[in-house]
């Protein structure tokens, strides 16, 4: 079976289509034939080798996977062949609080990912698809969908009549309006381009910002919340934001960090928070039991999510590449 | 000024429409000129004497009242003439846990009520009227719509894609059916008459159940959740329903009991929730503060409250008895 | 190896002590020599053929074990032979919410239990024996322990300053006692017996009622809590108790629904939890998550199980004849 | 009555001593003679001219005082002449989420403080002094002691068995060593002088670091939280700590910032938080309704307010220079 692997780190260059045997499933294990893959900026992260747990040359990047089982190993119970699935991020958090040996766990990672035509997993690592998605859709939800519901709905308990801050229109940020929206909130998104804010509007932002425009972004937020400010901003902008997402804040409001654009480095005026009284909280994807849950109110509300463009396998890097210019809106993702 | 009140308990009979002086506001007071008011089973069981702290002879009923703002005392800041206004159940509960003494401060109960063309209230106990919202509309609020906001959003902490099971279709399902589906939940409606399921699909109802025709209606419920149960329960039935409710219960779920309907003397198996280690909950309308965040979500929704019918100020002991016979659906509404 | 199976359903008369094949552990399990048995109202529900799923003929009985590590199958990471481990009451309930499948995984209900020399666990299903606790005391902590955690602490967030009524002096009521001491509560403790309410008081009840000579307890334990009622009930009377407890619980209060005592037929007036907006949820012993973060508890409060008896291996049945007697205070211990 | 108002801003020796009018209760109002006050950083902030909200020249500085009720104005229920009372940091904050004017009512900031013989109270802004506290034990508690409780009980739900690290060994972090061993907590403190290191262990704490020879404290922490890190951080050293803090705690940890020691200039590295998936949430001292339930807390424990020295009224300055060298362990007090 094919499959991409990182032979050199640095760019998608690096990314080269290899020969695999194939795989049987042990114990406990699913066969799954990857169909659709999506991409994160974390990936990115990864081709660079800039990702925290530096992956081996030959590994096999990618997290966000869909397909259909193959086979399945001794005492599997939850899948059979033919089942539609969908792979969880960390594949050891199936619920509960967070444990450092989780991050071993993460695919794409610290361990083979899933793009490639042939992928195992443990069974407890895998969810079904919900009926309503196709794989393309299915490869988008397991790290820019779990991440925007973790940081709004689990994180931040979004309640109907909330306004929700979304920045920019990347894979996060558009799945945190249509959650923001599905759940009765206010949603206000930012773009620098008019482009993108008058598609924002058609998929339902209440309101936008041309943050180029309107440098005082977070002013703007404040006037247009209706109130003394908004109650969750998904903050996936980084340093560069982070004053201006807080100005947006009301007393007692929530920032959920997702941060990996700007890497490890920014510095910010943290103590800004105080003062208002705001909840900052660090999120990273979300376990199984999150997954299952966020499905149900997908599939509830029937939400659609929004593809930029679908790459051929043969040509993965330049769905890498794509993603890295910036000019995408929505998921962008690879069909296997 | 004319106004409603209870010279014998017993009936609606026992209403009588009296001159009163007319009032001017004292020291934080502000002085409303009620437009409409809205009934609730409380005000019948008021009205026959069946309330826990029952009022005084010439007590003024009711609890839900809106009008505009005639003249403010000394030292009120938060309205001015001619504000829409809608008045609070609880006076004083403003916000935080619930103290005994707040039972002091319910409207057309301990205190008199709102039916009546002038009410006088402490500028604490009433909120803005949302601009969307007509006098009737408004009126609908403080007791219907809250109860079901604390049931669902404040205790339940309803999330999209939870499942919402509304029994009947009086004033607090009509209202849960609509706070279940502008926040992104599947809402199950049931009801003896299959023209007023048919309205609550009208209104959003993803499910009904027709407990006439299917008394193992808990059970119907479970399987129309697509999952091993709803997440929550707005219990208005009482001792008659509460078994069926459980059953249609998931593991963990949530039940909010209102109760008012089937009075004090209900007893039912409590112990069978230990199994399902569900969460029962008293609800008993809410606060101020859960009052304006409601608005908010109601406002953000444009959700429209469902007024079965409006009677004019004249005929209140009618409406009082409509109200009584139970084939309304939604709200029974006095125009003053 | 020998083991307790349960012969005839009825009384302990039934248990028989046979010779069963020695075991060796698969893939994923470990052997476990049990060292102590803890005996729970549960288990004598059991042997009388009274638990809701009746197990079958030659069922081991018993849900508590405390033991060491045998030997370890294939893929065992979390144990190694002579680790001093304890079982998990829900074999397979490890996080999250509760799923019915977790029924199925019950140690001495569904599956066999613990009252046997050796037993194999999955290796999840157990958890390492904190340090300051003997084997006797460990055998104490699955089920009743943790019964009193998810109630106090799980569900009904106790905190400091908060005031705990207890029921009796039953297993679970003596660690709700401790528990709620070592959190910084209020606990009031009730009994029939003054010389139990003697020792109560020794292990830190600051108030004691005894329910005979006051019958109306639960307006004693308002007086008592210095407020207007108790914030906090660990309900294990059953029917017979509850409307006392609903009595003595404060505005907002916390009824945890243990009730495995009074059975399943109990009724009840539940809506009388309506007026003082009370939190009545069913507790089931708890997850694997939760057992780790009580043992962190009891181990930095070095909280020593109050343990009423130890009963050699042989005589099991007698156990179970004392637990039935309800003289015990605290926990009835078999050692193996 | 004598009071100290600030004529020139800089540093204590702006502080003068004036004689002023008597005050004479309004309705609603409490004449309050002041027996104790207590020193906080942010009063030096004041004082310097530095605090945001800059107070005019006259201004009676000081939040926290206790004191007995001289005098009550019309429709005072709440308290009555000879009672002992303690005030509210902010006046208006009763419950509830916080309102951006809630800072309008902050004592000694927004408004004259408590620096005084006799001050005027709205009722509503004061609450009966615990019987086991004397009034400089009382005065001790409206900012500190509320600091320490909003960050560990009311935001960061501290639990028995949970770790604590406490920054140094000043009020608000005495404060939290006591109230985390009061509920059942490990408590880890730092400190640059292993003298009151000592005096620390004396209060309960089971670990201490000194930061001077521990520059990695951070790391320490983790070692002896027995776990992968602490699970709260009382953040009260702003920038030059944060990023110890963080490494402190493990996944999903509490750091509850503070911060007024170091200002609103500091930077840090704020998404450093992401991959621990923490909780940072600024904390601003507490309401009227956590003050009441923080006190319930500390008279059932006994917590006795630790005071490091207790100055005459007539030298207050001189308290200020003692609280701004920062030699104090616990809390600077005025005897007035």
């Amino acid at each position: 079976m094919k499959a991409f692997e990182i032979k050199t780190y640095g760019d998608p260059n690096g990314l080269s289509l290899v020969d695999r045997p194939n795989l049987s499933p042990g114990a406990g294990q699913v066969l799954v034939r990857i169909r659709a893959v999506s991409l994160n900026y974390r990936d990115l992260i990864v081709v660079r080798g800039q990702y925290d747990r530096k992956p081996q040359v030959g590994r096999i990047p990618c997290s966000d996977g869909a397909g259909e089982v193959l086979a399945v190993g001794a005492g599997v119970s939850r899948f059979k062949p033919g089942d539609r699935v969908v792979g969880c991020f960390f594949q050891a958090w199936l619920g509960g609080r967070f444990k450092a040996e989780y991050h071993r766990s993460a695919l794409g990672g610290a361990i083979d990912g899933v793009l490639a035509e042939e992928v195992l997993f443990d069974q407890e690592g895998l969810l079904p698809l919900p009926e309503l998605y196709s794989f393309e859709d299915g490869a988008t939800l397991p790290c820019a969908a779990l991440t925007a519901w973790q940081s709004l709905v689990v994180r931040g308990r979004l309640t109907a009549g909330d306004t929700v801050l979304l920045l920019g229109t990347g894979g996060v940020s558009i799945f945190g309006l249509q959650l923001a929206k599905a759940a009765g909130a206010k949603a206000i998104v930012t773009s620098s381009s008019d482009e993108k804010l008058k598609r924002a509007r058609q998929l339902g932002a209440d309101e936008v910002i041309n943050y180029r425009s309107t440098p005082e972004w977070g002013k703007e937020a404040v006037r247009l919340s209706g109130v003394d400010g908004v109650d969750h901003v998904v903050e996936v902008g980084g340093a560069g934001t982070f004053q201006q997402s807080v100005r947006a804040c009301r007393f007692g409001g929530n920032i959920g960090l997702i941060g990996i654009l700007s890497g490890r480095e920014a510095t910010t005026e943290i103590f800004s928070i105080v003062p208002k009284i705001l909840n900052v909280f660090g999120v990273y994807v979300g376990s199984r039991e999150m997954f299952e849950e966020m499905n149900r109110a997908l599939s509830q509300n029937r939400i659609k999510p929004v593809i930029d463009r679908v790459f051929p396998f043969a040509e993965s890097p330049d769905a890498f590449r794509h993603l890295e210019i910036g000019a995408h809106f929505g998921k962008v993702v690879i069909s296997v």
